[in-house]
């Protein structure tokens, strides 16, 4: 294994990198461009309705295997809750109702007649599972109820952007009940930290877990929990919540059990979601000028066989040989031997869809008993040996997705700062946006203020808060918490 | 290993068991009793949507599971297409909009706005998948389209039933394109092989496999090819279909691409799908009076472990043990160690519940290193040499789905008639229903007789069909085929 080091120019193939607009100039249309130019969304005729293409429908059901893999191992079980939602259940409770009603979608007819009471699309669905587990539920014999449903949902948003804010975008949410305070509070922890598991180990994107402010929990919550993660442009994205809602849902839904002493108790309650957004970190945490750049445990293809001169006698006959070896050792591998193509334009095509291993083989290096490989975060190349080749792809997948995981911890850490007072967070946020470490007062006034001056929101309280002062950065007065600040997707 | 060879009839809890109807007195009671009783559905709020509780959705995975694999293995990818059409989109195919039309729901109002187009739920997702591969494809190298999805749909249905008749149901729904006619007949009936691998192999369930009338055909189908299976009650439930589309949708839509001589052309186009109508097979062509009857590749639970006298001191350590050695095998296997309810009740909810293997071990038991095994499809129980337990449960397993399967085919073959004139077919119907084998012109008017008589309809024209003679049962005219009628659900 002998160690180029160097960045590899040689197959900068101009047209193709052109189409996507670098990072620096346009953030927001770099975005749009790497998700047009690499097949993963399209924009179906109904606005903010958009169609998962196969490659991006692939992160996704990665995303689903990890995710239900570690809901099933922690005791939850699947179910399917319908789509529609009488308006009388939405309105049964009162925080939830002035939360989500204005942003939802009505179906008011169904086979030709007109409906005598409006059904909506779930939102999300707490009122329609509550209705059901106050059927259901009568001894504490019964409790845990961990269950988690895969659906859609549909929330009519005004601005809607490919996977930061559909009208209809996929996701789970898990809905469990509790006979104690303390064991929702333990769940609703678990959750966030699997969420957290799959920002940072699978995802490769470090995250910030904390608890919502009072004005930005979910409605009808006690307590929001979030991990929050820093995007390449400054901007956080909020990738998982975990709500405790204790007894709000189920005093307003009637769900009772006899307790251990007889006694007709409600049960305490949670819930938590991550979605499709995901996707959107992914693209925009790790993302580069010549498209996705995607860690291994997600990545559809996580190496992408190239041959070189691949007429030539031998060559795809290797070529599949190795791709049946990598295969056997569990890697999701890809053999491009599309002859309508040259390498060099295979070289981009998959630069841009950011697979992470690239491996060159023609008939020079068959002969030599080497390959070449490039890594896609780093760009770098590399002579590997084929005598070994499934172990050397193996480390350097592990290595990619760590040095991954690194390089974004660096530059949030980089893009992370403080503020005493209101100009040094105006200032900060105007000049290079990121996360805001402040100490605040607890009152909403202050938060109001925040969003009002520069768009930005409190994101949470941390887990683990610094003192950074005595005094709340905006008013000055006592303060409470250390907040992270910042502008958000 | 010593057979017992003796029905167990120990443990019938008239308690549990009296709370099913017998099949034979009522069997829609029936069928409603097992499925409330044994936990698989609920009625929610809304007329014909139902609530899928932790055991049902568990078989729907199950067969997601199965029919994934199989689909990727033949090449397809997933993807997803948003669940709200316009109603311009519905209307383009003809007899489409006049098949689906009449029973969708429609929105009206997105986030307190009236919509200037409202928006069907999904019935199918042939018109907004074909409006997207319109814009999508340009060459005949980007063919095939192998793309497929897991959604629910929405259908309007008058009358709605549990898993038979849903207005929302679960199920994944393929939408090829292909270069040849050739091409995609061959798809159109792989799909159709892979749904009757999944009734024969994995629900132990066996099918007629042919073409539907053309009546019966799919909406803006050239042809609907279908898996029809037969329930306890001589009823037909078809399983699955596949339709070979033609160019009918591509033209309506107008999705071109050059071929391979650079000239405008329309892809041939396939649809196909399977929903969780097949749990309601499943429940009517196995169950029994005691409750469901799943066969082992089904089962979410496949083996189930009680101990007796499990205060006993090492009986719990011992069950305990046997379970891991029985998961290391690869069953999946749950241990029932709950204080409050007797063993006697434990078989009893476990039979309700189908699951294919309870073994019983108690203190004797584990003094003699042997366990009770009792297999739920005949009843029987047998010892079971504990040194030797993984492969002895694993070839019970097998025995069991086979022998399911046998008796499955036996019971359709009993209940197989043929029929040579009117007064024939309408007499089995009456009498003992099944399906019935007749010769028919091919007409129509026959077909509709065979309905307005005796509500029953032609299941398909089988792949294989028999000479049964010259003349069409229903009008004596020249036969065209011979077909399978049945009542059905």
């Amino acid at each position: 294994m002998q160690k180029k080091g160097v960045k590899d120019m040689s197959n900068d193939n101009k047209e193709f990198v052109k189409e996507i607009t670098k990072m620096e100039d346009d953030f927001a249309q770099w975005y749009t461009d790497v998700i047009r130019k690499t097949d993963l969304i399209d924009y179906s005729p109904v606005k903010g309705f958009f169609v998962l293409k196969p490659y991006g429908y692939a992160l996704w059901e990665n995303i689903q295997m990890f995710l239900d893999k570690r809901f099933k191992d922690t005791g939850h079980e699947n179910v399917y809750f319908p789509m529609l939602i009488p308006e009388s259940l939405l309105n049964k409770e009162k925080d939830h109702v002035e939360g989500f009603a204005p942003e939802v979608a009505w179906v008011t007819i169904g086979g030709k007649e007109e409906l005598p009471e409006k059904l909506c699309i779930r939102p999300t669905s707490e009122t329609i599972i509550c209705e059901m587990y106050s059927k259901w539920l009568k001894s504490y014999r019964e409790l845990p109820y961990l269950y988690n449903q895969w659906t859609s949902v549909v929330r009519w948003e005004k601005e809607t952007r490919p996977f930061l804010r559909h009208r209809e975008f996929l996701w789970q949410e898990g809905h469990t009940l509790h006979e104690t305070a303390e064991e929702a509070q333990v769940e609703t922890l678990q959750m966030l930290d699997i969420y957290k598991e799959l920002a940072e180990d699978f995802l490769a994107i470090p995250v910030i877990s904390g608890i919502k402010s009072e004005k930005e929990k979910f409605a009808g919550a006690e307590a929001t929990y979030t991990i929050e993660a820093l995007m390449h442009d400054g901007k956080a994205l909020q990738s998982g919540t975990s709500h405790n809602l204790a007894k709000h849902f189920a005093k307003a839904f009637d769900i009772t059990y006899l307790d251990r002493n007889g006694k007709l108790q409600h049960p305490y309650h949670t819930s938590w979601g991550a979605s499709t957004r995901l996707i959107g970190a992914v693209i925009m945490a790790h993302g580069d000028n010549r498209g996705l750049v995607l860690p291994p445990r997600l990545a559809p293809i996580q190496v992408v066989i190239v041959p070189v001169m691949q007429k030539k006698e031998g060559v795809l006959e290797k070529a599949n040989e190795l791709k049946i070896r990598l295969e056997a050792k569990g890697l999701r591998v890809k053999l491009d031997d599309s002859d309508n193509y040259s390498p060099g334009w295979k070289f981009n095509e998959y630069e841009m869809k950011g697979v992470p291993v690239r491996i060159e083989i023609g008939p020079r290096d068959i002969k030599n008993n080497v390959v070449m490989v490039a890594r896609r975060d780093t760009l770098e190349k590399e002579t590997f040996d084929l005598d070994t080749i499934e172990e050397l792809i193996s480390n350097l997948l592990d290595d990619i997705q760590k040095s991954m995981f690194n390089r974004a911890l660096e530059e949030r850490e980089k893009k992370t700062y403080t503020a005493s007072n209101l100009e040094e967070l105006k200032t900060q946020m105007e000049t290079s946006p990121g996360f805001v470490k402040m100490m605040w007062c607890g009152e909403r006034e202050c938060e109001d203020k925040i969003k009002e001056e520069m768009s930005a929101t409190i994101r949470c309280i941390p887990f683990e808060e610094e003192n950074l002062g005595e005094t709340c950065a905006i008013c000055g007065e006592k303060a409470k918490h250390m907040v992270y600040v910042a502008k958000a997707y």
